[in-house]
């Protein structure tokens, strides 16, 4: 069986790392199933998240670790970690405490993109509030 | 204003591109919100996917534009299309006819990772069925 076949059937945990060695992470709110992020992983992180079920990702600006909220309190409990295909993307489902974006919006998808038309375009449209 | 912030709070459409010229596309079924798939757009994709209603990706195996199910027949009608914060990642919100995942999976993330245990581990398990 080739690799190719393996990590889409197998039930052995073989991430395809990309060059900087990350796979993409969508983070979704377990209740309602919204997409509340979209971050990235190296293997720690991912290790890190399953191990203390508090979503971690790599921060790619910081260079680091990151767990979720640990400077603002917005963290996210961990209820599931599903995988593709391929390996490379993880979907975690969570309890958001707070709101998931840094902007102040619950999820970081707070707008809309409204397709070009005789008026112009394409723009962007919001379609969420921020709380409080 | 800087661009960070026009970006994040902006009706303005502005890319964050990456290196290959890439954003990040999480597609998910309009109807029951689960995440189908985790794929990658470029400018020309995102921009026909918004003209046609056809979910478009752009296939970084096959270095082209990829009409999603233009070979299968599964193909994706989209119903909205979010962006998020920093502009480098979308939300496609679809009706999907067949399957999406060319496994023959309804959904790309038909495994679970366990975490590791006094077992072993971590491990996947499968979580979904393949129609038919």
């Amino acid at each position: 069986m080739s690799t190719h076949l393996s990590r889409e059937l197998a039930t052995v945990l073989d991430l395809k790392l990309d060059a900087a060695g990350l796979i993409t992470a969508v983070t979704v709110d377990a209740e309602t199933g919204e997409v509340l992020m979209v971050a990235h992983m190296n293997r720690a992180a991912l290790e890190k998240t399953l191990a203390t079920g508090q979503a971690t990702y790599w921060s790619r600006s910081r260079n680091k670790l990151w767990i979720k909220g640990e400077e603002s309190g917005h963290t996210q409990q961990v209820q599931s970690v599903l995988i593709d295909c391929d390996q490379d993307a993880v979907v975690v489902k969570v309890r958001q405490k707070g709101v998931a974006c840094h902007t102040g919006y619950p999820s970081c998808f707070y707008r809309r993109i409204k397709p070009a038309d005789a008026a112009g375009g394409p723009t962007l449209e919001f379609i969420a509030r921020r709380p409080g």
